[in-house]
């Protein structure tokens, strides 16, 4: 701790300020994109009256659960609007800028998350009816055409994702310049806290009906996937869409926001004045070569597969983002950081590197990272690679091994996507020597390199849902047979390993913005031991973040631990509403015999229900947990097990996320890998055995896993934020120990209250066994 | 880093000198006390020659394992006894020492290992031969009998146990009185290196077979466990032994070594000259409460079940041992620290609270601790409370969420532990002020209260596989029926809690002592900083153990990452291996057809030579991973990031350990709730299911998650030992990066290639597959 506050108010010049004018230019740009790319995908015709009357079921559905959704969410975002208000800021300027912010950041992401879903759900059928074509006429155009709808929803949710991420960030800078770091705080703050929420909630309703449909038709009755006959199926749909969709598109728009924020946070400590400019050029650029991805993600004769066009789209728009990003760190930026404006601190104003080379090799980590990121995920989780190979081989064994084989295969795998996550940031800290700050800046610079690839990836992974549900209508309806049902079998072919790679990431932005966020939270504790007054500080062990005091010890341990009961909560969560599910399918079969043979109709929006229900429901332990954990450990251990805090969320997180994601998508792909005829095929011993592990596998890599990127933002950004309020309420003039306790029994009654009334919920069973006899005697033990 | 090394050479008075031989007179008595017990052990009669024949089998199985394990495994000793030269050391005598002391700690964990499989597989027979007589005279007494002749060699394994690691101790410090710290970290490196290749070891023959006896014989051929028609049972059994036993044994010796060595490094500087004896009066007290205990242990008339009784001995032991300690520490030491001769650090001597107090407090909070663990446990895994209840419900939706449910209790549960083991850590640091140094004693100290159980722990655990072999004996032989059979079904019952409650506290020590351990290393570095001359030191940020620094946080990262990583290759080890039984068993079946039905003999012995063969060649990976990631991250990113890789691993370890530990737990007591009569029961769908959550918790209990403890132990011991090393070549006289990045660059191509050799193995499949044409076109995706 040196005591000195490092971040100290940069000035936006008139260059400058051209500069970050035409960079929200190029955000706004981005837009008309999205809204150009959405009227093509509008235009597209609707297929049959049948297929419109499914899509119409989804559309509702989903709407209704977004509408829901944000409703709650909304209540608990004014909440910490006002909570804002209590905790320090410089000035009135800076507290309301940090609210209103707050609120712009929680509208973008319930925006981003709302538009894509919109889009979606309209344009599945669509994709539905292009390939519905391919019966009637030429398939090969019909394919194009299909994939094309699908590429430009993927298109828009891209463009809304970097262009609002973009625009919300350079808005903040041009008004609030000197100010815009704790502006900044909110906005992040408001973008991954609502991200949060519809990634757990979306997660929770996808998967609950997933694994509900697919426990009873599947496995139970014997029906194909998407059967019209199963009451569970248009909830399956809507989930892709509120899920998959919806929450992924909030989830992204949160990784770029919250790496924005974090590099223009320590921009002003590392490049001065520059540093308010430089961290959005980056990935203003990448909104450029996003939008050239794009179009070159466009299907071409000869393509051996769709993957081949969405490699072909990534690594281009990577190459040529890193080509930009040279050029424009050479044409902006001096030689020295002698030349740069406005750096306060004397260590890096003296700095012998080239700012320029340092700025270009610090991006050009993040690309390599997400490259390296998107190879390694591919081969632990695409069919045709040893690893899901080897768990199709254990299907043989039974389920049990498959469970076994995508257990070890997931652990492993996080951990060298882990490696090499701080292999990136380990490469960033030698950039910049010894020069601790700048080491942090050069990590979030990284960050803002992987930024760049944000478009292209988005616009892949939305691709995903659309085609599964085009698939769902197609098979639902029955409208689409022979040629069309093989298109779209194609590109539903594609999802899983882009939805991965997304994750994989997703992730990673979380752990570089995480770790240059460390930067600012030094500084905050900084700022507020130089407003307290050194003199009045009486034990330095709260503050130190020496790892081996206890203490510490034990804030890092809180910290891991955080992220297993997250991730418990949010599997145990889906594990019982898909319960619900399954009674209330086997329930309308039972009852409604007339379904089997097509002469009943399923009531399909009594599983809606559940699955809004439930998912709603379950939304606020987890959420409340992130909010509070941080306060609770902040105002009891210090500020230094804080930190260590945060340190053990990150390590932990990245684990967790990636270990879930990846056992998830093999195991998926595994079960694929069979039903293409492996093994035995459809139908086999091995078949089921490997249906069982996907199911497992939907909670890890649709709730649980893609849940921890936002958890770990929303953390962060709460710890920096009530940093200072901790400081001045241990030592501070107001110093009261009793308030501090008073906070912390109040986070951590909420949380133990939460965690008590969800778990109480207990396990739904069809008859009235809760009252069942179990002997309290002890069982015969192995 | 105050720079000022913490650690003085005490000087052991003639009256301390006295204490500590009569604890080491207190240890060879329980030496004395398990010789007495074994002998009544095998004083029992052995039953009829059918059951003597199959153990003997089961005998010759375990022994062959042991000695070609112990072969293999010795090599690896003898190397790094080598090794252990090459670190610095004050003097010639502390460098000797150390590594006569590693050999002296690795012979104490084998034999303790040895000793408990030899009687177990002795007695397994006599206990099956005692409940035979139930068929034919009185049950009540012949009950009695079998449970007694099973808690006695308990008795033994534990009085094994806390005898020689007493022992051990108390020569340490009566031969190198000053120089014991040295060589007392070469003593716990011997037993925890040991410890760890017997429980990965052990962990992967038992399961395998296991696994493999279930796949085959319950799931597929419908035949109950330890049906002699199954050719995996003879190897099942012998799993129990070296694994469940010599494992368990030899681990938990290594906790109690460990835990004695943190206390003694630290008790020098804490409470000066008395600290090398009062951290031996604890256990020594706790040592004869164990004797107390296990003969409370026995059962009573009236008692509801087993459980009562070891419920009885352990509460019973740890309260008297809390008041012994209370008298010890009245009698042993004097009111003020100023009164404590010997002690370097003003800021201790000059401590205002009272060291009687203050030890009574930290032994206290062990205690305590391992009781709340225990009933934690008891919570999360009983067949009788809500969490195995509410698995048992999801049987009825099938196998998936059967997994989902026990993983999501098994995070859970691990948080609960955790933040339990943290509370204690944080009690023993507000117990200390803000003095770091004084704070991590008390840590350690609290761990020596822990210590006090493990004899009857010990007792408690080993009870487990010796019930289990006498029931799959009984089974084999055909020779005990009716009642008799209903005793052993009895005995067995207690095993998966006690089990699981083992797990906790072994792992709880683990973390006790990996953060006491932490006042070592950072005397370490300071001593080795003061050698080398602080003007020497060019780069802080090497040394900072300063957590918001980004190489830290890769330190703290990669940590984790091992966790992570060694759980997934011990989980794939027995996955794999697991297959290969599989495969064996079913080509026995197919070939030789008279097998079921009786009229042939499968070959066991086959499947015991594949599970030792396996389990040996599985061995090497996860052990050289131990000690050379931290040898790599020391050597390669500085002391600093290795002590955040120290706290990572810690952090992810408990979480990792208890997860896999109490969702194991949790599905083996669903299984038996369902064997038991609900949901359908024995046969039914449900069961089913249940089965299957039992096989994916089989090396999540007993490989993987019982490995983790001694795995932290381990690299905390050896990154203590090349601290010193690390800052010499980087700063001293003889400093050499080209010699750091070769050290580096040969333990991690060691790891990789121990990585890629044992993956390369791949998954056993039964015909030539091995070649089949995979597509690489993508396989349709969700």
């Amino acid at each position: 701790m040196a005591g000195i506050p490092y971040i100290h108010a940069a000035e936006l010049t008139g260059g400058d300020r051209g500069l970050v004018v035409i960079i929200a230019v190029v955000a706004a740009a981005a837009l008309g994109l999205a809204v150009v790319l959405a009227r093509q995908v509008l235009a597209a015709g609707e297929g049959t009256a049948g297929m419109q009357k499914i899509a119409a079921a989804v559309q509702e559905g989903a709407n209704a659960y977004l509408a829901r959704q944000l409703r709650t969410v909304s209540v608990f975002a004014v909440v910490v609007f006002f909570l804002l208000f209590l905790l320090p800021a410089d000035d009135w300027n800076q507290r309301i800028g940090r609210s209103l912010f707050f609120l712009i950041g929680a509208l973008f992401s319930a925006a981003t998350g709302y538009i894509g879903m919109w889009l979606a759900v309209r344009s599945n059928v669509r994709v539905a009816a292009a390939a519905r074509a391919a019966d009637e006429r030429d398939a090969v155009p019909a394919r194009h055409r299909a994939m094309r709808i699908a590429f430009r929803t993927g298109g828009v949710v891209g463009m809304c994702t970097v262009g609002l991420g973009l625009l919300g960030a350079a808005c903040v800078v041009l008004v609030y310049a000197a100010d815009a770091p704790k502006v900044l705080e909110g906005f992040g703050l408001g973008a991954a806290l609502i991200a949060m929420f519809m990634r757990v909630g979306g997660g929770i309703f996808t998967k609950a009906a997933d694994v509900g449909a697919d426990l009873v038709g599947k496995v139970e009755q014997g029906i194909p996937e998407d059967d019209p006959r199963n009451a569970a199926t248009i909830a399956d749909n809507v989930g892709d869409n509120v899920g998959d969709c919806a929450g992924m598109a909030a989830d992204l728009f949160e990784s770029y926001a919250v790496t924005l924020v974090a590099a223009l946070i320590l921009g002003t400590v590392a490049f001065g004045d520059a540093g308010l400019a430089f961290p959005l050029l980056v990935p203003a650029i990448g909104v450029l070569t996003a939008m050239a991805g794009i179009f070159l993600v466009a299907p071409r004769r000869g393509d051996r597969s769709s993957m081949t066009a969405i490699n072909r789209g990534f690594f281009l728009s990577a190459g040529i983002s890193l080509v930009l990003v040279a050029v424009a760190a050479y044409a902006y930026l001096p030689a020295s950081f002698a030349e740069l404006s406005g750096i306060g601190d004397p260590e890096i104003a003296g700095h012998d590197a080239d700012p320029r080379l340092f700025a270009l090799a610090a991006v050009a980590i993040g690309i390599v990272l997400a490259a390296l990121i998107q190879q390694l995920t591919g081969y632990f989780t695409e069919p045709s690679r040893r690893p899901v190979r080897d768990i199709g081989k254990t299907s043989r064994t039974g389920p049990a091994t498959v469970v076994l084989a995508g257990f070890s295969l997931g652990l492993e795998s996080a951990v060298y996507t882990a490696l090499l996550v701080g292999l990136s940031v380990y490469a960033a800290f030698l950039l910049a020597g010894s020069t601790i700050m700048l080491a942090l800046f050069a990590v979030a610079l990284a960050g803002t390199g992987l930024l760049t690839t944000v478009g292209v990836i988005v616009a892949m992974d939305t691709f995903g849902p659309v085609a599964d549900n085009a698939q769902g209508i197609a098979e639902m309806s029955g409208d689409v047979e022979g040629e069309g049902a093989r298109v779209l079998t194609d590109l539903d072919a594609v999802g899983n390993t882009t939805k991965a790679v997304t994750k994989g990431i997703a992730i990673a932005t979380a752990v570089l913005a995480a770790a240059a966020l460390f930067g600012s939270y030094r500084d905050a504790i900084a700022t507020a031991i130089g407003d307290v007054g050194v003199e009045k500080i009486t034990d330095v062990t709260l503050l130190s973040l020496d790892i081996s005091q206890p203490n510490n010890l034990v804030g890092l341990i809180i910290g891991a631990a955080v992220v297993f009961l997250f991730s418990g909560l949010a599997v145990n969560a889906v594990s019982r509403s898909a319960g619900s599910v399954v009674y209330e399918v086997r329930r309308q079969f039972r009852e409604r015999p007339g379904i089997m043979d097509h002469s009943e109709q399923p009531e399909y929006g009594k599983v809606v229900d559940i699955c809004t229900r439930d998912s709603l429901r379950e939304l606020a332990t987890p959420g409340l947990l992130a909010v509070l954990a941080p306060i609770a450990v902040g105002f009891s251990l210090g500020v230094g097990a804080l930190g260590s805090y945060l340190a053990g969320s990150i390590a932990a997180g990245i684990l967790m996320a990636v270990f879930l994601a990846n056992s998830g998508g093999a195991w998926d792909n595994a079960k694929k890998l069979v039903e293409d005829g492996h093994h035995g095929g459809k139908g086999s011993e091995a078949h089921a055995a490997t249906v069982i592990g996907d199911t497992v596998g939907d909670p890890f890599k649709d709730t649980a896993g893609p849940a921890i990127n936002p958890l770990l933002k929303v953390m962060n950004l709460v710890a920096l934020l009530i940093a200072p309020a901790v400081v001045t309420l241990s030592y501070g003039d107001d110093a009261s120990g009793p308030l501090r306790a008073l906070i912390t029994a109040v986070a951590l009654v909420i949380i133990v209250g939460a965690v008590y009334v969800s778990k109480r919920r207990g396990i739904a069973v069809e008859d009235d066994e809760e009252h069942e006899e179990v002997s309290a005697a002890p069982v015969p033990g192995r």
